[in-house]
């Protein structure tokens, strides 16, 4: 199968098979954008589930003399480890290999990928939003990535033909791709996803601290859908909390300065005030969700 | 119609028509539990709304000499109100009146009700778990308490008949029915309902003030879902928030002190206690919503 526009691979390997890497190895094979679809991935329990579903074409438990075939390789393991992974997979590959990745914190990979020993490596980060609170292969599922925006990050020396590559694989299975500044998306995602997720944790913390198990089932959908993303993989998030600490730590300090004032009106029963700030946060709320 | 152990009203009236009181409203008509069903709506508009729906038999601006044939009476106004409107509808009910409410915070009408003035009137607190961040009458809809929680919040006074009489009112429209002290009802309902919704204002405006709007169409169905109910209205919950103030405040704090801890655990790389505590906020609210 070809798709306009698109050059087939002869050989792909995805690193790690969880929900992304999972979800995209099956759309590649489903599609035929590749001839053959290498996997590999750590986890034996995982492995089993991979075998049986069948959405790789060769799978090992890590990076060997197969891997020296694949023209593309995607890296869709959690963020923290890319710096153990890639002196794994250099032994293997080709000197024409592209390597991508789907992390949701940019900087610090790429600041990995330009040490002068890797720099020779065509590298582009990518970050597909298409996350969720289930995870691992079981999660993983055709056309993930069908309507869902995808982030591509270059930087001053990334190859165009590198970029461009990359760009109409992720357009070839559905995805909306943008590009951003490596340092820009780590500060947006501070605020728009690693915020959400630490304070989804914390709050349910803070609830299950303080309450019997027993009587919470008597809450509804409002907190059914605010505490989703504390569903969420404890490993994955927890590296990208450690990895993006630079940016995140402000948005915590920025959202504490609002909770303090909120408590604030609330103790003086500043009514006017207490809308005041409810109604821009819904207005915002309301102008961004159209 | 007369469904099975539920004992018809002649009239029945409802105060405020908005999401909660207008939905009711329309079961009560669609299903013939009342013969006649009176509406007070004060907003202007509101009032435009419900005469083209036609979801009352009846509608007035204020309280009226209606409002004395009414066997029920239904309070769907924001809890701050409710001091405001006990005395405007006294001068007209009968005597045998039953009052119930659908107020997300329970102590403080209850206390109001005690007062010797009041003592005499049969009141019922009542609160259904079906809220929603649209709200007034053109959110309004039929069945949206069916299969939805109900709390009554019964206390020492309250007359067993009335109880009764209101618990199958609400099963008759589909609601689970369950009983609970006001006072448990108005800490429990400050942890899984009042600080999430303030967290979701919170976190809405701490993101809206650090980054350009134009970015946040980046965001995925994480924050999508997690601050839905940032979208609430700002006047319901600015009240709740008032309200329940001794039980929101020291929610508050617990919550501020494992966001510390996170932020702390953050800050030092304690990566081994950073998964310790989303783990653990993972695996309760795995728990809670199985």
């Amino acid at each position: 199968m070809h798709i306009s526009g698109f050059i087939n691979f002869r050989t792909l390997a995805v690193i790690g098979l969880g929900l992304i890497g999972g979800s995209f190895a099956r759309d590649i094979k489903r599609l035929g954008l590749a001839e053959r679809v290498l996997g590999y991935e750590i986890n034996p329990e995982y492995r089993k589930l991979i075998h049986k579903q069948n959405f790789v074409d060769y799978l090992g438990d890590k990076p060997d003399e197969e891997l020296s075939k694949a023209e593309l390789i995607l890296l869709a393991v959690p963020v923290k480890t890319f710096e153990e992974i890639i002196p794994k997979i250099l032994p293997y590959i080709s000197k024409k290999v592209i390597i991508t990745d789907v992390g949701s914190v940019k900087l610090p990979l790429i600041k990995l990928m330009n040490r002068p020993d890797y720099k020779n490596i065509r590298f582009i980060g990518g970050h597909p939003i298409a996350g969720s609170e289930y995870f691992g292969p079981s999660a993983a599922k055709d056309n993930l990535f069908a309507g869902k925006r995808l982030i591509l990050t270059p930087f001053i020396e990334s190859d165009p033909i590198v970029v461009e590559r990359v760009r109409s694989m992720w357009v070839s299975i559905g995805a909306i791709v943008s590009e951003m500044e490596p340092k820009s998306h780590d500060e947006l995602f501070a605020s728009v996803s690693h915020l959400p997720h630490l304070l989804a944790y914390a709050s349910i913390q803070a609830i299950s601290n303080s309450e019997s198990p027993d009587v919470l089932k008597h809450s509804g959908a409002g907190l059914k859908d605010f505490s989703r993303i504390a569903s969420s993989s404890p490993t994955m998030w927890s590296d990208i909390f450690l990895e993006n600490q630079n940016n995140l730590i402000p948005k915590i300090s920025i959202f504490k300065e609002i909770l303090n004032e909120l408590e604030d009106s609330i103790l003086k029963k500043d009514k006017e005030k207490l809308i005041k700030i409810l109604e821009n946060a819904k207005t915002e709320r309301d102008r961004w969700m159209t």
